[in-house]
């Protein structure tokens, strides 16, 4: 159990004015115990409360966690794990929920009138895992660092007749032997018009010359994720797309050297917005400009006009606009930065300006 | 949209009292609609009502599903999606909920006071996705016999100081070689004591003489899914050792001869563990006998001690039973079957009996 990081979660859920929180996300079990475990549709939980000892429920058939957690209750397929929760929980009072527990744990949770009331109290851990600590901080820079020369190994694979397909494969060994744990997600590797959907899943699609190259790739390294995007160009482009991926780049660095603390998530997605709508392209940035990353790839935290709260120290997201023009191509500049006291660190280093690879 | 699929869950429904649904696994509504895709953290719903068209909610960040439903709500991050699904709703009228519903999405439109009740009601999508129709069946049939030559292909990467994870990393490309899309899971390769765990995953365990070799895999082949176990041995075996295997073996085969239309998922778990108790081995029997499967590896109807429905012609599990040894070594064997109108059709042809690899 990290002591610090449970205190951190109890304060917030006493603001909330709550006593009692249950958590289901296996990644910020992990994060406040220690104990790291996919429990798949199996039912699995820690049951945190204002003064005991937080309790795990964990099926039998996975490790035991007495190594990290001290109140543990054991489960098999046979038990009816919603009827032990409801026993712990404090009846007269409300309980925090967390945001993936889902209706067939929840729906019997409330029949079984466990709490007083239910309320989303996941933000109470999500502004924990936030805000990283310099050991995690650290740990997010040597993933990115990691992640900047698996790009240039994807550079070097720009060539004629290379399918999407064998690029992406290859990715993940190349990460290894470059001392990271494998990917962090399923790596988009995209040729010319595939570019134009932002979530093109790599095909057996041939390389040829005249064609953009979008590589949006991240790896896992000590638990954490990078996660960066670079778009190249194989041949000699038009007019159009260098000045396509001129607007994104300068959206992308708008956007970065507007971060600091005290400005919101909005403001930094409307600074790369409106480099792209000046230069006509509003219409082809069709998502959000970034999110919070961390343990996960995705983490709570939108960097999107919705989103009005403040960046603060210690935060870390992407900074990934992008311009889709249909049937055409499409460009997307992505970067991880973390929030400094007076601004940001921006995690990659890999040259974003247009690199054209004419061989 | 597939209408005798949406009438069978129609059916389902109104058997429950039920007027409306809301479906969010993403698989249900590829299966009802024909729409495949995984929205990742956003959110994706198929609102089924008895009288009207079903509604479709997806972001338009993914592919359009106009080819598949006809009423479509399309969002955007910014919107609210609970919104518009509460203002879909039948309000006094409780709404059927799918399981997988998460509480970030339920609470929400449980404040919006969306329905008069809230009930769980994947049971009328899971129903009809159980009982497989002949297409289904031929589907299931051809990506186990493509498992099975992917088990000889394991099979022959038998020798000394192989790892787990080479073995691992090549079958996706083998089950493509062979037909198939790829792995239906990650693929479990256990050397030894590795094997003991059963959710072991591979690592860099080279293989030495004296050591058993668990395979648990499977290919996706056509949207449906294979799942098989098989248990070498690489060397000369104990004499415990081919007697635990021959349990197991034997424990297989009593399940699959006693599977018939009206037998309970309990009795079939139950004539397996019987014959794991009766050679001692009973406590080293840690899980469940069997899954479901269809389109997804994992789908509801266990076969386990807590589950008394009977079986029904057209309904596909796995016959996976195990003895572990912690430390030691364990041995599972699992075939895929389809119920038939009198028995079933077991859909593993890969020999079973203890294979001993000397070379």
């Amino acid at each position: 159990m990290n002591e610090q990081r449970l205190q951190q979660v109890r304060s917030n859920l006493r603001l909330m004015d709550l006593d009692q929180m249950v958590i289901v996300d296996p990644v910020s079990i992990a994060y406040l115990t220690g104990y790291k475990n996919d429990p798949m549709e199996r039912f699995q939980a820690l049951y945190v409360a204002a003064d005991n000892e937080p309790t795990i429920f964990v099926n039998k058939l996975f490790p035991d966690p007495s190594d990290y957690v001290d109140s543990i209750i054991t489960l098999d397929d046979t038990d009816d794990p919603i009827d032990a929760l409801a026993q712990l929980c404090i009846h007269d009072a409300p309980l925090g929920i967390d945001r993936g527990l889902e209706a067939r744990w929840l729906l019997p949770l409330m029949d079984a009138q466990a709490a007083s009331a239910y309320r989303l109290a996941s933000s109470a851990v999500d502004d924990a895992r936030a805000h990283k600590d310099p050991t995690e901080q650290q740990a997010m820079a040597e993933a990115s660092a990691i992640n900047d020369q698996g790009m240039a190994w994807l550079e070097s694979q720009i060539r004629e007749g290379v399918t999407e397909r064998q690029i992406a494969e290859g990715l993940e060994a190349e990460y290894r032997r470059l001392g990271a744990w494998g990917n962090s997600f399923a790596p988009i590797v995209s040729f010319g018009a595939n570019a134009a959907d932002p979530h093109h899943e790599p095909d057996d699609t041939k390389l040829t010359r005249g064609q953009c190259v979008l590589f949006d790739v991240g790896c896992a390294a000590n638990d954490y994720c990078a996660d960066m995007t670079r778009t190249f160009f194989f041949g000699e482009p038009s007019e159009e797309f260098e000045r396509v991926h001129a607007t994104v780049v300068a959206a992308n660095r708008a956007a970065e050297a507007m971060v600091a603390p005290g400005v919101t998530f909005a403001q930094i997605d409307a600074a790369a917005r409106q480099v792209i709508e000046d230069a006509g392209y509003g219409p082809y940035f069709t998502h959000r400009l970034g999110h919070s990353i961390g343990l996960e790839v995705h983490e709570p935290g939108d960097v999107s006009s919705a989103h009005n709260d403040p960046v603060e120290p210690g935060m870390c997201f992407s900074i990934e606009p992008g311009i889709y023009l249909p049937g055409r191509f499409g460009v997307r500049i992505e970067d991880l930065v973390i929030v400094t006291q007076d601004g940001c660190q921006v995690l990659n280093h890999y040259p974003k300006d247009l690199e054209c690879i004419k061989a």
